[in-house]
């Protein structure tokens, strides 16, 4: 494998290319016209344009990716995150053209990309998942007996409904009806189908995923979990390797139960399992993503893995280079991924020209970026800048080094989910590890907002303050004197 | 049994005289000087003054109260709590008198009295425990290789110290040699000893305490667990039943732990084992309560039962009316302790005149009370004035039953933890079910604090007014119009 074609942008692009280099393997950038002066094209050995800026004309355009691809005699593709990393036709297009895919058998990635064919995938491998019905119903007795042996609280969901409309929580039996009948009648009414599945309802979930990696030797590992619940609309923003609650007990079960989705679909390459983990650390399986993660910097800090380079390994056929047991927890890490949103008005894109833009340094300090100053951050694409990884002996280093590294990253021009991630780390719940997937929902609220900007105004002006009168004593006053 | 003397005063005096009542048994109280107005000595069928206000002149008296059993012809003694109720002596010295002490038998009492003697008794039973050494030591190398064992992060706690003096968190082997030595220098400069104690260091303790009962025909049952984990200086406020964070596996493992620890001191009655659980649900046998607990009620509510009645059943040598699969889980219970403190001068007691002392009431809430308007709250014994109990359908249910009733109780003339109460129920940690033994350390801070009573003030003003601007309307204007 001489030469690797990155189909993406952007920080991944980078951070797969950067690993190409190190292995010795030439790198070919494609790029759309409004990421002529990005940093991906000028980081890789060979670069083409491949259409305008909607995605739709450029990096989501396979068959003209593929055409590049033969044109510059590429060895093998590269996906990334987004994009075509999980188009089992892309996948089998570049197969068909001899050009190797680095991910999974385009089978793995239908068969994962649909929740029902996962679902029977697994099904003879008894992975825990949420108790639910898998047919929508509109009989209140027969709710009433499903819900009984689902167990309360349930949830609702209409049929016809999606992102959270018409879902119900229902807490016991006495309400069941009365809650069914409503959701039954505004279902009809909002969607025009009356239907609804009932499913066990999580009341207090974690989202825990793990990372596994499988070769075409038969050999299948996990890489332990990330915890990756803070997020806002369903969008992780802090991922974290370990997680704070899960013993070695469930960290093994967990990772057996991945290892055992993995085989379910005959993986090959890096993918990641993703598991809901209720209060009382009942884990149940999500889904599988069949690519390299945004978050899949914290797992190489705490393993010490290259986890593109062992994809590119796999990829070329050869055998992963260890075994289950060699794999031990060193440290902890977390990452914050640098938006371009405005934190403190609903996490609303903020794009523009990045007027200073200089990276935090130091030790247990890594920056996943993809821009750089005096760039414009595009409208068109996922508004990540980069991404923000620390790594510390323990947990509260981590956190701490967090802090400092947000601070020491200076940036104007546009608004981002830097203070967020402040706000995060000196968060009680957060620190303590006590904490869900709806920690935004319930603390990051306008009045905690207000008090928390409030407090760092405070701080701000103190050492503006204590600056001046610092430099009234060192500069000023002996320069009068002479 | 015909008769009983109740030595103990307040709520629990009057609790257990409820249930004897109930069953037809008659009861004797006792009282100290300043309490011959108290509630306990009006309710109870005979009452004696034993002596002077200090508890060491009146309900410590074990040989002046086993006299007045005598002299009423009392057939057993029911403890309460406190005061004898763990105190092996006075219960070998009612059995020399023929009286039932309604409690375990000395020998249990002392064996899990001792620290030392119940770690030696439940050791062949495999219970867990807080992993540390069992002697003190000042030698740096073995204290690294000690904590090797037992895994980072450790605590070091001078032999000579108590109370959280002379403790510090190591946490990791880097900071072990420094922190060791400097662990030992200060408690040789201030305790004049520099020898310590390691132990494993559990970051984010819930203390959860399981109920355990034992007839004298060997069956011991246990009667689901309690979750104690708001504490302020270490003693509870506030409890609850079930846990929100138990799945029914762990449940079910504690209580097995639980009745282990019962029968390696053969048990009898109600006893309580009370475990330390991690944020990896990993659970640490911490001691065995021999008595029964303050927070008895919540168990009541759940499972159906009266555990005074159940003591008493057991005391008369009956069988235990029950199995363990006959016992569910019903419902949530939450109890506040009205301790007779101010919560906003860091808990100092607050005693004097009930000059207004109006108790909440309805369905779902239970006031275990020991007082009545115009009382003295007396500075001699414990400040609980009562414990308010809320029972519902749901966790969410009993949460805003409790808030209910701390509105409707009405109270002048002393400070309570009342507000505190309310403060916990309105808490995101709170009502999420994420919080460990540090909440009143983490959140309720004088920050949170002054913004929570900002919000109060707001609230009642703005009461004030909408009641201000009704009267005007409903009351004085039609009145100028006639």
């Amino acid at each position: 494998m001489k030469k690797i074609l990155v189909a993406n942008r952007g920080e991944i692009a980078l951070r797969v290319m950067r690993t190409a280099k190190k292995m010795g393997i030439k790198t070919v950038a494609i790029f759309s016209e409004i990421d002529r002066n990005a940093l991906h094209v000028k980081f890789a050995d060979e670069a083409i344009c491949i259409g305008k800026a909607p995605s739709n004309q450029s990096y989501l355009k396979a068959d003209k990716i593929i055409e590049v691809a033969k044109l510059l005699q590429v060895d093998a593709i590269h996906p990334g995150y987004g994009f075509l990393s999980e188009n089992a036709q892309f996948a089998e297009c570049c197969e068909a053209n001899h050009i190797i895919f680095i991910g999974p058998k385009s089978k793995a990635i239908k068969i994962m990309g649909s929740k029902l064919a996962a679902k029977e995938a697994v099904k003879a491998y008894n992975i825990p998942m949420v108790p639910g019905i898998d047919e929508a119903i509109t009989d209140v007795k027969k709710a009433k007996s499903l819900a009984a042996e689902i167990g309360y609280p349930i949830l609702i969901k209409a049929s016809a409904g999606g992102g959270g409309r018409g879902m119900r929580i229902v807490e016991n039996e006495t309400e069941l009806e009365s809650q069914m009948k409503r959701a039954i009648s505004e279902a009809t009414s909002a969607f025009g189908d009356g239907s609804v599945f009932i499913e066990k309802y999580i009341r207090s979930p974690r989202h825990i995923e793990i990372q596994i990696i499988a070769d075409t030797h038969g050999q299948t590992l996990h890489l332990f979990e990330r915890e990756c619940s803070i997020q806002r609309r369903h969008q992780k923003v802090i991922e974290e390797a370990p997680s704070s609650v899960l013993s070695d007990a469930m960290r093994t079960e967990m990772g057996k139960a991945a290892v055992k989705v993995a085989q379910s679909c005959e993986y090959i390459g890096a993918g990641t399992v993703e598991f809901l983990l209720d209060a009382q650390h009942n884990f149940y399986f999500l889904e599988m993503n069949t690519r390299l993660q945004v978050e899949h910097p914290v797992t190489e800090c705490i393993t010490g893995l290259d986890l593109v380079e062992l994809q590119i390994q796999i990829a070329r056929g050869e055998a992963l280079p260890l075994k289950q047991a060699d794999l031990k927890i060193k440290g902890h890490a977390l990452e914050l991924r640098v938006y371009a949103e405005d934190p403190l008005n609903d996490f609303l894109p903020s794009v523009g020209l990045l007027e200073t833009y200089k990276l935090p340094k130091g030790k247990g300090i890594r920056v996943d970026n993809g821009y750089e100053e005096g760039m414009e951050v595009p409208i068109f694409y996922d508004p990540m800048l980069s991404k923000l990884i620390t790594y510390g002996k323990t947990r509260d280093e981590a956190i701490q080094l967090m802090k400092k590294a947000i601070d020491d990253y200076k940036m104007e021009g546009i608004k981002t989910t830097l203070p967020f991630g402040k706000f995060v780390c000196e968060h009680e719940a957060f620190k303590s590890g006590q904490f869900d997937t709806h920690f935004v929902k319930t603390y990051y609220t306008e009045a905690s907002r207000k008090i928390y900007l409030l407090e760092e105004a405070k701080m701000a002006a103190l050492i503006a303050v204590k600056q001046f009168i610092h430099d009234r004593h060192t500069l000023h006053l002996p320069r009068s004197k002479s």
